[in-house]
């Protein structure tokens, strides 16, 4: 291709709301721009590299024996009732209506029209694994679109649907497009961790997100150097240290101290010249419309997905749990936020295991401005359990293995969900098994953010320049830079080599534009295609050009004659790798 | 791929809401399945062939120089308000709120989009022409959606947009269009016309129609066998007639007769015992504001498009051209719908040329169950002008040539449109000329309906048992049928083709599900796959298969070793047509 052929609008200057340097880069190199906040149009670089993206996903997918299909992006009403979401789902669910006064949405995720397509034509177990997929275009009302394709409200997405008679052949469907992503991720050459993730409210007890690790990214996740294990923070299980408490240094009572206008931790901390971790924090949850108190220490964090957890495991159905409110508070405690305390205090109280060792520690007296010192639980007042409460922090240790936590920074690229029988049930999805009995089918859903792709491999491919693009997804494989446009003789050898470029399938640019030299290298290092060729009049007196991988620190000489199989050997390397 | 492994659920039985045969096979032939009324889920052969679709139409708008890009679904109310559109556009386009109560639509096209894009792009001449396209997934929210893939709501289409400086630009852009549009009908073997159309209330002036020829299309379509003009029926020109009146057989005056309880032109020709030809309508117009009277012969249609045209061409800016209502024609002619009469009308009168010749006619009295008949025109009125001002239709000749039009009916796949400066003179697109100047871009659109094309192919190729694919778009290219999934030398015969088709890269199935000979011969049938090579018992005895084009009358015997090269040989040929 010809760059003066081409549409790619380079600029100098960030855009005004970039936060994030592939948002930065991806306007400045002429790959998109917004059209509204968190919509995009992708130009033809941009929309390239997308669809390179797409065709390995479609490799690896077809290659799983899943099935591509297309699904509509305006859903009916209808679906969503049955499947409960169109009043579970907020505001994140466009919805729309037609000339007819009917209700629809814009798909944010297809499992009820999937649902309704397989239980409309499958009757068998015979008919079954079946793992049906499309790239697709997704739209969210995000509360807040930022970081460019990172979070936007449009984007394309590939999501699949796996269908199984149980449990068993749902986890090897599970494991099948597990294995899969990790395939795409490696020949997106990421730095990646397949992570366990929060189930949430959807049934099923196994999810894991792959996670490209980047400083940008939106998500924390604990992450183990001995052991396997990785976790997203909210899920990552620490490890319980040693559960005796030393009653020996119990203090005989508990003491009640005046504490003027302090509200945090770090105020009461400093007014009392206590150590923080020398608290314990009280905070009210309600289950649904029952109370409870969670106490985890002063430094730490309560993890309302553990205390969701902990409570499903005891056996209760909890719907929604959140902190209780400020008026709830003052009802249950008789005192404003941040006074609130376990003792006396007439709900169920549950702690984190940190707490369980703690001894004379302080508290909220549930009275304004008023704090309890010298508290121990099970003499001032009674722990319903201890269990692991809290969010996981430096320091902490892996729940498998006992090695310190590493923490890092990732961008959510996929999700892997199983859903048990959540949609199958609620949308009556059933096959009759071996038996003849109806059961519902198991199902999974499998999501990569092929978009937020594109901006992950950025995240993890630029420099002061610009892209550093990998090889399989660059919009194209070299660019060829004729110094001197009047020139003949660069031209001439400028177009040789281009010619027998093309003529090898290679995808190249020659950058034909009447430029200077400097610009010309500007663009080719910002829009960071990988393989770049130089034609200068002075180095074809030598008979050579000069040839720069776009990481490379320096380019190389090579004779004329040479440079095109060793492009084409670097081309095939690069998209080998 | 093996039968039993794909998702192809064939029935026996039409859909009830289906009328054309388009829509009945891709339904029985396991291609997609009804969400919502004109909302489709594509199945995998479905969208197998919808993908080779457009990676025929992606082949050939390359070639022609034009960039891919991709739009947003979703676009925000204020662009739309700067073209215009937001207001004129009616309830087809499908308007949204988002959570911040900010209005946007579905893109039922690009103009704005695009616009919007250049403008902030492009500033000088020499970055012109450019040519951008995409395809993408449009939303029209229909009044009737029907005929499956044909009129739907959500369908795919490519769409393109070019940008030049001049109109002499703009028309070699559209050339270029033209063609390549030509191309990929050629490729998708169809039978079709480039027909003149409409250009509407579009400026520009220049506009085809690529018309497949189907009796089910929804469009007339007048073709000259002669020369090579075909043009829609409300914009075939019609050849005009003699032009001289014999005034020789004029009648001294005219004469009011009493018509009563008839209505239609029908009714008073049976009651005053007159052919229709003898009668001239008087049809009267809103344009805008501005009434107007148009009259044409009794057996004759009026043609809204071709008044608006004559009166553009007499240098009238009209946006809107409608019939009166009702109480306009009373307040106009002082007489009930039916009776209006040229003879003392206080509006400008047109005629078609077909009046011209005419004498002593029969015209409304303006006055309930009254007509006047020996009426002439210049004596008992006057008319401002003639024209062709009438639908094409059975027996007229090309306004070309003089041969007598065919009349064909066509489904519109493609539309080419010299749009001039509307968009780029509302939306302020402009760049600077040769001098300095600032001018807006003039730009053409070009839109092919990439799901309807499917539909278009099905109805041109199909017999009773199925579709009857042609090789460049067919889901696979040859399928193989193993009679006796028992006998062990059948199924080693049929995977041992099957192997060696996959390698030399065939597309190919096998049928491997343990079915019998009949069901497997009617799915193949149904959807449509166009060779068939059947692998049996008995022919093997014999050392060969039944070989079978999906269009031929009957199978030809094959030796086994040479099943593999003929069905390569036939699939190359096939894909070359």
């Amino acid at each position: 291709m010809r760059f003066s052929k081409m549409f790619v609008p380079t600029r100098k200057e960030d855009p005004a709301d970039a936060e994030v340097v592939s948002h930065k880069l991806l306007i400045r190199g002429g790959y998109m721009r917004m059209v509204s906040r968190g919509i995009y149009t992708f130009l033809p670089l941009g929309w390239r590299s997308v669809r390179k993206i797409e065709q390995i996903i479609r490799e690896e997918m077809d290659a799983a024996g899943a099935l591509e299909v297309h699904m509509p992006m305006v859903q009916p009403k209808e679906l969503w009732v049955e499947s409960g979401r169109w009043s579970q789902y907020g505001p994140e669910l466009q919805r729309l209506r037609d000339r007819k006064d009917s209700e629809f949405c814009l798909g944010p995720t297809h499992e009820e029209v999937i649902t309704d397509l397989v239980r409309g034509e499958l009757s068998s177990y015979k008919q079954l694994p079946i793992n049906l997929y499309q790239i697709q275009t997704k739209y969210r009302d995000e509360t807040r679109p930022r970081f460019g394709l990172m979070r936007g409200r449009e984007f394309v997405m590939k999501d699949a649907y796996s269908f199984d008679l149980d449990a068993e052949g749902a986890l090897k469907s599970y494991d099948i497009m597990f294995e899969a992503y990790g395939k795409i991720c490696d020949r997106l050459g990421f730095e990646y961790r397949a992570v366990e993730a929060d189930t949430g409210n959807i049934g099923g007890s196994r999810s894991h997100e792959f996670q490209v690790l980047a400083d940008t990214g939106e998500d924390e996740i604990a992450s183990c150097p001995s052991c396997s294990y990785a976790a997203n923070v909210e899920k990552a299980e620490i490890q319980i240290g040693h559960a005796e408490r030393d009653d020996e240094v119990l203090l005989s009572t508990a003491e009640t101290v005046n504490t003027p206008n302090v509200g945090t931790i770090e105020e009461v901390s400093a007014f009392l010249k206590r150590d923080a971790s020398e608290f314990v924090k009280t905070l009210l949850f309600m289950a649904d419309k029952e109370p409870l108190a969670v106490l985890v220490r002063g430094d730490h964090h309560a993890n309302a997905i553990k205390v969701k957890q902990m409570l499903t495991a005891a056996g209760k159905t909890v719907e929604e749990l959140r902190l209780a409110g400020d008026a709830e508070v003052v009802e249950l405690t008789g005192a404003p936020v941040g006074f609130a305390g376990p003792v006396g205090l007439d709900v169920p109280v549950f702690a984190d295991y940190a707490v369980q060792t703690m001894t004379n520690f302080v508290v909220g007296a549930n009275e304004r401005d008023t704090h309890t010192t010298g508290v121990n639980w099970g003499r001032d007042f009674e722990v319903e359990a201890f269990a692991d409460l809290r969010l996981a922090e430096a320091g902490d240790a892996c729940g498998r293995c006992g090695t310190t936590f590493d923490f890092v920074r990732g961008i959510e690229v996929g999700h892997v969900f199983y859903l048990g029988t959540k949609y199958s049930d609620s949308m009556n999805a059933k096959v009759l098994d071996e038996n003849g009995r109806e059961v519902s089918m198991e199902m999974g859903c499998y999501g990569i953010g092929v978009t937020r792709m594109l901006a992950a491999v950025v995240e993890q491919n630029h420099d002061d320049d610009g892209i550093v693009w990998p090889m399989a997804i660059a919009p194209y494989h070299a660019i060829i830079l004729p110094l001197q446009t009047q020139n003949e003789a660069v031209v001439a050898a400028a177009e040789k080599i281009y010619a027998e470029l093309v003529d090898a399938g290679v995808e190249v640019i020659l950058d034909d534009r009447d430029l200077r030299a400097g610009n010309k290298f500007k663009d080719a290092d910002l829009i960071g295609i990988p393989l770049r060729i130089t034609v200068g009049g002075r180095g074809l007196d030598e008979g050579i050009v000069e040839y720069k991988p776009r990481g490379a620190d320096s380019f190389e000489k090579i004779a004329v004659d040479a440079v095109v199989a060793r492009t084409i050997a670097d081309v095939s390397a690069g998209l080998a790798h």
